[in-house]
């Protein structure tokens, strides 16, 4: 697979004319950063939880964004129920295991809704990857470069036995489908101190993958979109609250050109 | 009606001298665009939907406003309570009915609590307000014109059946009592791109519903007023990351001679 | 006591080191600033209420902070169990009485809290702080000379009674453990009108309780270091927008320095 600047331009153009609505069910920490960048590119977000409406809310989306950060048994049913619709109505379903590992029940909820069926992808850091492969509720401090190892052996195993995409976020992002990995290296370490970016690239896979049919294809070219808008950001702020406001303009005002210059993806 | 620059800069003093405590049960994803929106033009924002303590909230407030964003059952709940308590206490409550028309529950919720009291002014765009005149759960595509048009009747008819003050937000806004409709055009087509800016709306209208009794009147100014400051914020802005920013000094700033000369409204 | 710039810069430095885990159980409305403001300053945030996982997160965090601001009564479940847990596992433990005075069911979850064990610290507002010593559910309008004075009995009764710290913020804020006052006279009013900047220093309290053990010094440092924030951030702001900004930025660039030139703490 070969991810060009223009395979990424041309998805933004696509979700700037089409408007996807993209059906988040999130966590309360993130609601608003995810909605304001699916607003910048140019997605329509939406967030229902209620069980009186979930599923008919899903039917009206073109992506659902399931995400554990604030999660609690009512919310798990309504992740459940959404999960359900969209696979039956063919929508692409982004999975965000925030926590993962961190407890047993975050770690549970995550995988009994993959033990129902198979997302389009599921987006996590190394710690949470890994604990969805393996069955440790806790991740024992280990060196980055056994972690990176092991997180990419995780992360072959879930896409294998959920035939979906990984993404393994990091200083490099692994972009996972079988065997095939996708490395991107956008981003900056700053973007880490920002509450919520991890969830805001999963919301924006949603709306990749509301008009990239190719999965893989529009995980890398989400990743590889924020890890830009975040590097563009970073060198307009003096910090962690200027980057937030930056990165929402760079991804409203991102150009072909923009991404061309910056994008560090490899096969 | 008339409405002038002078008029909603005293009503803006007033809300600055006064600061009025405005109750808002409102959705996950704006509450803190409205409670910074709140205090930056000067009223005190308090958010409480606990069963427990809902009703007595209310009646420490001068003025409710109801938002269904993110709603489920025990929200529900407690917007009945709290409506029927400003109800009998004689404060000015304000409907924003986000999303009514694309779930039927949504819309439901809505009509429910117009079955039982009279709000003093209702805010939502075209579909929105369309979905609680005629019944219909969803909304056609229809050219932008015809729309106009069929809100604005769906507004005539609610503000006849409910006694109150619609507005319809859009391009233009309307605020229609019974057979009068006032227009107001300020604002910009880049606040569609922040989330909670309609919210925001909704919930100075509380503020200024607070100070001004005639409620039409106080509508008028507050759309008025969220449209200045959104004109003047996009003209300092890169996108709508900084807009974001940019409209919350520029509430908190707001002058005469800033209203006085950007002021567009039309009886 | 004497707090020097030293120390302060001594914790910021240990918190940026050890980046201790903080668990929040606070409002929707201040979630996503105290999460940045917790990352600005180096600490990792966490949020998690649900039944079936708070006790085991809190066991994994080095201090917990409970805020009131938007309770319900599954929320206030959780906070009891947290704060349990803390205590037991001998994690210090800050209390944030959003609006306790307000309403009865918030001044009575507090107390509730309060009768089962003792805290490290409780930080809130003059009316806050009162409503919890006196059983009065409502403070009367009383002029500010006194009211400080009376808050500050409030506040050294409460300390003795669970011997705790107690911080009143305010203009001057008062750190108070048994008889002993300690006032910090960083800050800016423009401060008040950003939402979420209390809830803020409650959880920074948090992330200095957890780094430094004498926990009256902790609540000075956490205080001054907001007020300074605060003050800086000030300076550069065209209004509370961007106040809310800077104040992150100012948070993650503080040097020795800055502290030095602005620290106004008097024993």
């Amino acid at each position: 697979m070969k991810i060009s600047a223009d395979d990424i331009y041309k998805s933004v153009g696509d979700i700037r004319a089409v408007n996807p609505l993209i059906h988040n069910i999130t966590n309360y920490v993130a609601m608003n950063n995810t909605a304001n960048a699916l607003l910048a590119i140019g997605a329509s977000p939406v967030m229902a939880h209620a069980a009186e409406e979930v599923k008919e809310m899903t039917t009206l989306a073109q992506a659902l964004v399931i995400n554990i950060g604030t999660l609690s048994s009512a919310w798990v049913r309504a992740m459940g129920e959404a999960f359900h619709t969209a696979l039956k109505e063919g929508l692409p379903v982004i999975i965000d295991p925030v926590g993962a590992g961190a407890t047993a029940y975050r770690t549970r909820t995550v995988r009994e809704l993959l033990d129902t069926g198979h997302p389009a992808m599921i987006r996590g850091n190394a710690s949470e990857i890994m604990s969805l492969a393996d069955g440790r509720l806790k991740t024992k401090g280990v060196d980055s470069r056994s972690q990176s190892d092991e997180a990419l052996r995780a992360a072959r195993s879930i896409s294998e036995n959920n035939q979906c995409v990984v993404v393994v976020s990091g200083a490099v992002d692994y972009v996972v489908e079988g065997q095939d990995v996708v490395k991107v290296a956008n981003g900056h370490p700053l973007m880490t101190r920002v509450t919520g970016l991890g969830c805001t690239a999963s919301a924006l896979c949603g709306a990749f993958a509301a008009v990239e049919k190719d999965t893989l294809s529009a995980a890398v070219q989400a990743m590889a979109l924020v890890g830009i808008a975040g590097e563009m950001a970073v060198e307009k702020s003096a910090g962690p609250g200027s980057l937030q406001m930056h990165f929402l303009d760079c991804l409203y005002n991102m150009s072909a050109v923009e991404i061309q210059e910056r994008l560090r993806v490899e096969v």
